[in-house]
C-alpha cells in the first residue's frame, strides 16, 4: 500500500521547512493548560484507567448527542459510536461495507481514498467542477450504488462548503435511491460566517456523520465519533471492539472533562472561529501581494485554500519550493488537476505565511524564465 | 462480525456481579498518582497536542527498543511500531497477510481468533494438548504455511508456559520452514519464577514480537507495540496510517514520562509480580477448599486459571452461575474442551475470589443433584 503523499512530505521535513501542506491546527490556539487540568482530573480515580465499553465512555456519548440535540438534530447516546480520530470513523464503516462501490467529490481527502481502497471500495468519482458538485453525474451513480461519501462543510482539498440549494439536491437523490451517505465535518466548527444544518440532518435513518475533536481540541486526543442510527451503528461496534477494543479512555474523559464547561467550549470555538478568519485573511492578503498568478476564491471555513495557476505543473513547483524550504500539495494529489494546489493557512505563523508565499512566488518566476 | 463472548458478557452484568471472565487487571494496583503527574507533564507544551508520526513518537520507540537491547535482543527505534494496545498489533499484521493461513493455538486468545477471521486468515489450529503444544502437527502445518500466532508466555486462555526446550523446537521448525512468527506477549512481564528470553529473539529477521501496557500500567492508555525487523516493520506503518493516523499521543507522553524512571517502572513491576502472585495463591486456595472438583495446574505467571471439572458443561454451570451474579468463560468458547473453563485471578478483591467460587461451588451442586 502507498503511504499518504502529505505524512510523507511531513515526514521527510526538518524544522525549518515551513508548511503549508498538511491539516495541521495551529498550536498556539490549543488550550493546553485547560485541558492539562482536564487530563489530570481524568486520572482522578483508578477506575478511569480500566478497560472501558467499546462504544465509548456513555457520558462522553451524552455530551456529543446532547450537542446534535441541541441544535434540532434529535440524536440519543446509543446513536453515538467513539473513534480514534474520523480517520478511524472511515475506517470501520468502509471495512463494514468492504468490495462495495461508493460515490465520492473528486478531488476528496486523500486519508478516504487510502482507506476506502483497502477495504476494496470501488470509487465512483463525480467532479467538483468550478466548486460545484456535479448534480448529474452524482444522480446517475446513486442509481446504481448505495453508498456515498461527501465533505460538504469546507471540503478537503478544495475547501469548498455546499450551499443550501446543493445540500437539498443531495437529500432528494439520496431518499430517492436509498443511498447511505457519509457525512465527513472535521471542520465544521471552522465557520466565518453562519452555520449551516449538515445534511444526515435531513437522513437521520440513513447517514453517517462524523465529528472529530483532532480540529477543535487537539489531534494528540485522537478522537472522533460517529453519529447513525442504532441499526446503522450497532454492528459497527463490533469491529470497533475487533480493532483495538476501545479509543483510549484518558482521551475520552479529557474531553468529558472539558465538555462538561459548556460555556468554556462554546466561547473556545468562537475565538477559533475568530483566529482562523484573521489567519485566513493575512493568508490571502499575503497571496494576492506576492503570488497574483494564483487564482483561487476565499474559503469560508475550514483549513484550506485550494486554487490554480494556469499553466503551471504544481507538482513540478512543490519540487523547486521544497528545495527552498517551502511545502504544499499539488491537486493532482488529490485527483485534481495538475495546475491546482492546496494551501494550508491555519498551521503556520504570519512571518512564515509571508516568507512562505514569496518562496513559491519566486520557484514560480524561475519556472517561468525557464521558458 | 460476532460479538467477543466475554465483552458482551461483561457488558451485559452489573456492578455486583462478580467477574472472573475479563483479563482485567486489578485497578488497585494502578498507580494513577504517578500516571496523573506524567500526564499533567505530558501536557506542559502545546506542541504535544499536536498530530504526530504514525510510527509513534521517537523517544517512546527508543525507550521500548532500549528495553529489549538491555535484555540482549538487539532492537533499535525504527525497529519499534506505537499501535493502540495490542489488539490494534494484531489487527495491523493479519490485515497486511490478509486471506494467508495461519498457524495458532487451540485453544487460544478470543480477540485474535476474531480479527484473524475479520481479515480472512484461514486458522490452522494446532492443540495444547495437557499444557503442551503439539509439536508435530505445529511442524506438519509449518511446512504448508508461512504464519504462525503463539503466546509462549502464559498463554490464553490456558495459562500454560512455554517451557525451554518447546522454544527451542519451535525456533527450528520456524527456521526450517521459513515461518514469520507473531509472538503475542502481553502477560511477559507479569512472572512468579524466573524471566525467560523470549522466542523472537533466536528469530529476529523473522518474527512479529507483540507488547503491551495494558497490563502493567493501564489499559486506558491503549497501548501497545509490534517489535519486528525494519524490512517487516515498513510497510505495516502505512496500514497504521490508514487506519487511524497514530495512537493518542497524550497516552504515548504519558508512558515516556513514566518510563523516564526507570527504577521507577522496575520497581512497579516487582511489586505487581508479588502482588499478583500473592492473588494467584490466595485464589488458588479457596479454589482448593471449595471448589475441590476443579482440576487445574497452578499457573506460574500471566492472569488466568485454566482447567476443568471432569464430567460437567461449563457452559451449563456460567448459566447457573451467572444467575447467582458470578460469571467466567467456559473453554469451548476459546475452542477448548466442554468441560473446561477459565478463571481470572486478577480483577477481584479477596473477599468477592472466595464469594464467587463458593457461588460456582453451589451451582455445581445444584446440577450434580439434578442427575
Amino acid at each position: 500500500m502507498k503511504r499518504s503523499f502529505i505524512r510523507e512530505i511531513l515526514d521527510s521535513i526538518d524544522g525549518d521547512t515551513i508548511s503549508f501542506a498538511g491539516g495541521l491546527p495551529n498550536e498556539e490556539f490549543f488550550l493546553y493548560k485547560k485541558l492539562r487540568e482536564c487530563a489530570y482530573k481524568a486520572l482522578n480515580h483508578p477506575k478511569h484507567l480500566q478497560y472501558s465499553s467499546s462504544a465509548g465512555i456513555a457520558k462522553l456519548r451524552e455530551q456529543i448527542a446532547k450537542r446534535y440535540s441541541d441544535r434540532g438534530f434529535e440524536t440519543k447516546a446509543n446513536e453515538i459510536l467513539i473513534t480514534s480520530g474520523s480517520q478511524q470513523a472511515l475506517d470501520i464503516i468502509s471495512r463494514y461495507f468492504q468490495n462495495s462501490s461508493i460515490i465520492l467529490e473528486c478531488p476528496s481527502y486523500l486519508g478516504a481514498v487510502n482507506i476506502f481502497r483497502l477495504n476494496g471500495l470501488k470509487l465512483k468519482k463525480v467532479s467538483l467542477n468550478g466548486n460545484e458538485l456535479d448534480i448529474k453525474s452524482f444522480k446517475k451513480f446513486a442509481k446504481k450504488n448505495k453508498l456515498a461519501y461527501l465533505i460538504p462543510e469546507f471540503q478537503n482539498p478544495t475547501g469548498f462548503r455546499y450551499t443550501k440549494e446543493q445540500r437539498e439536491q443531495v437529500v432528494t437523490i439520496c431518499k430517492e435511491n436509498n443511498i447511505l451517505l457519509i457525512e465527513d465535518a472535521p471542520y465544521s466548527e471552522i465557520y466565518f460566517e453562519s452555520k449551516m444544518p449538515c445534511i444526515s440532518k435531513s437522513l437521520p435513518k440513513s447517514s453517517f456523520h462524523l465529528g472529530s475533536f483532532s480540529k477543535v481540541l487537539s489531534p494528540a486526543l485522537r478522537l472522533g465519533w460517529i453519529r447513525a442510527d442504532k441499526k446503522l451503528l450497532n454492528p459497527l461496534i463490533a469491529y470497533k471492539e475487533a480493532m483495538d477494543l476501545h479509543s483510549s479512555t484518558i482521551s475520552q474523559h479529557i474531553v468529558v472533562n472539558f465538555l462538561e464547561n459548556k460555556e468554556l467550549f462554546e466561547n473556545h470555538l468562537s475565538n477559533l472561529r475568530e483566529k482562523y478568519r484573521q489567519k485566513m485573511l493575512y493568508f490571502t492578503q499575503m497571496l494576492d501581494r506576492h503570488l497574483p498568478e494564483f487564482k483561487y476564491q476565499k474559503p469560508k471555513g475550514g483549513m484550506f485554500i485550494y486554487g490554480e495557476i494556469e499553466g503551471i505543473e504544481t507538482q513540478e513547483l512543490l519540487h523547486i519550493s521544497m528545495q527552498k524550504g517551502v511545502v504544499f500539495v499539488p491537486g493532482v494529489q488529490f485527483g485534481g488537476k495538475s495546475s491546482e494546489m492546496r494551501l494550508n493557512y491555519t498551521h503556520s505563523c504570519d512571518k512564515d505565511i509571508e516568507k512562505g508565499i514569496k518562496t513559491i512566488a519566486t520557484a514560480l518566476h524561475q519556472i517561468q524564465k525557464k521558458r
